[in-house]
């Protein structure tokens, strides 16, 4: 069995699975050509998903699995794989940790100003005057309760956070204090302090965050993207901003990635943003093969014992 | 009985305090000289401790009582405040949420580069290849394992650290996975990956770290001092960062305040500061008059039930 991987190398993980599984075939690619050359012999593609066109799955004969070793899967050829009947899996769940970390990284630098500090000490400025807020007692809405959204409301309640979650269910989540469906998004937006959107790319996402959104807010509610661009109308939340609709906004993800250099978050003054990364550690890629190793061996023992199986149809 | 305060006004703290206690005459002053002239008719003197000089107190022949607003009692004239038997208290305790908030701010911080990220906006940079950590699976070791060491472990521990505590009897504490005596500290601080300080300053805490606590940290580690200044060689700190023993020191306290404009600290790269104020949050006050109202119940009680009693001998 060939098993065609193109992920971030890595030898002493590489040398790891190949010792539990030391009668398959891995072969490590480096580019678009090498996929094309390899991949009508693989049974098995390991992938980060942007590389997986619908030509390759054409050439792909013998593929019967792809293992997508990052969350979001919304480029992924989804006709021809359901037709094909390729099984796909991700590493859904390694997230939360770094993500839930990152957006409290972010909480704390806005509530602790230490974005003010560190121009203060490039000016040698000794200055007590920064308004410094709490964490503590402020109220934290998560869009999208899911695997990472709970995790951030694990951490916010230790904080003495009052946390709500958005989930489409609407049904409840134990790791909130208040879950609602979508449909109550609305409703709770003017209590929410820092607002966190988490959510995925899917059909149902596109722009749930605009104008109206950003209206109802608290005026000096933080608003945090950690999820994908496509739920956030950039426009609508710059004109927010610039209207002081609401404080500030941190921003991993983008409509158009990465930013393009004349966008205008790059110079506002009350964005933060960071290159979507916030779930990359150096604990992402041992994690990943962790996840990869487990369905390897469910796939080998025929036995469907799948981590994180996706949907095709839902798209995630 | 008339209650002399120096502290930060605010109409509306002062307005419920006069309604809770009507008999009694509260006098708010600005300066060193409305101390002198009004400090013998005053039986409660309400200061954040700066100004509680010998002089004042043998000036004030009513004195019997000195509400502290802060914590750092270590300024205050003990002997005679002994000898005249007048009973202190502080408001320790109001720390520990905004204190602990601000440790994570700094370790958030640096895990996530957050920095770095600022300057790539600055210069509309859009670069993943930041090395980015994660706080889970850390070891976090506190010196002065109390209220706010604890509330610091909390988070951490939420955070998936593993946490040593340091106090001074050794004695169990239940927020910490292990709790040491000061006899240990050499012993575990080769395996912190952050090491906060938040020793007050006492007899017991001068120069509790030096060149030799800073050699074992681990060459990765990160010091962080949100107590009190006295308690670091501030030189051997800055030979250690240069000689690479440790990575990083977050500092909030230093031996001299305001920090000297000539002070290396301000212009090192592996240094962070911050002009002592890890616990001034808009929730101060509030806190502080909280404590305070709770106590002159008490002395107008005469019950003794006064909340945060100093001892002078001790200094805490």
């Amino acid at each position: 069995m060939l098993i065609l991987a193109r992920v971030q190398r890595n030898e002493e993980l590489e040398k790891q699975l190949q010792e539990q599984f030391p009668n398959v075939d891995f072969l490590y690619i480096k580019n678009q050509e090498d996929i094309v050359k390899h991949i009508s012999e693989a049974e098995v593609f390991v992938t980060y998903g942007e590389d997986l066109t619908e030509e390759v799955v054409q050439k792909a004969e013998k593929l019967k699995w792809v293992m997508v070793m990052s969350a979001g899967i919304e480029k992924l050829p989804s006709q021809i794989l359901k037709e094909r009947n390729i099984l796909v899996t991700n590493v859904r769940g390694i997230h939360k940790i770094p993500m839930a970390e990152f957006v409290f990284g972010y909480i704390l630098q806005y509530a602790k100003q230490l974005d003010v500090f560190l121009k203060q000490q490039s000016e040698k400025v000794w200055n007590k005057k920064v308004p410094i807020q709490e964490v503590y007692g402020k109220t934290l809405l998560v869009v999208g309760a899911g695997a990472i959204g709970s995790q951030i409301s694990t951490y916010g309640r230790t904080f003495g956070m009052h946390t709500i979650g958005i989930n489409r269910s609407g049904n409840k989540n134990d790791a909130f204090h208040e879950t609602y469906s979508r449909d109550y998004l609305n409703e709770v937006l003017p209590k929410a302090d820092y607002v966190v959107s988490v959510l995925p790319n899917t059909n149902e996402t596109q722009y749930v965050f605009t104008k109206e959104q950003f209206n109802r807010m608290k005026q000096d509610a933080v608003f945090i993207n950690v999820g994908r661009g496509n739920a956030v109308n950039e426009e609508d939340l710059l004109e927010a901003l610039n209207n002081e609709e609401l404080a500030h906004a941190f921003l991993d993800v983008f409509e158009k990635e990465p930013l393009p250099e004349d966008h205008p978050f790059w110079t506002c003054e009350k964005v933060t943003l960071t290159p979507h990364l916030s779930a990359l550690t150096n604990m992402y890629l041992p994690r990943a093969y962790e996840i990869f190793a487990k369905n390897l061996q469910a796939y080998i023992d025929k036995n469907n014992d799948f981590i994180n199986v996706i949907d095709l149809d839902r798209g995630y």
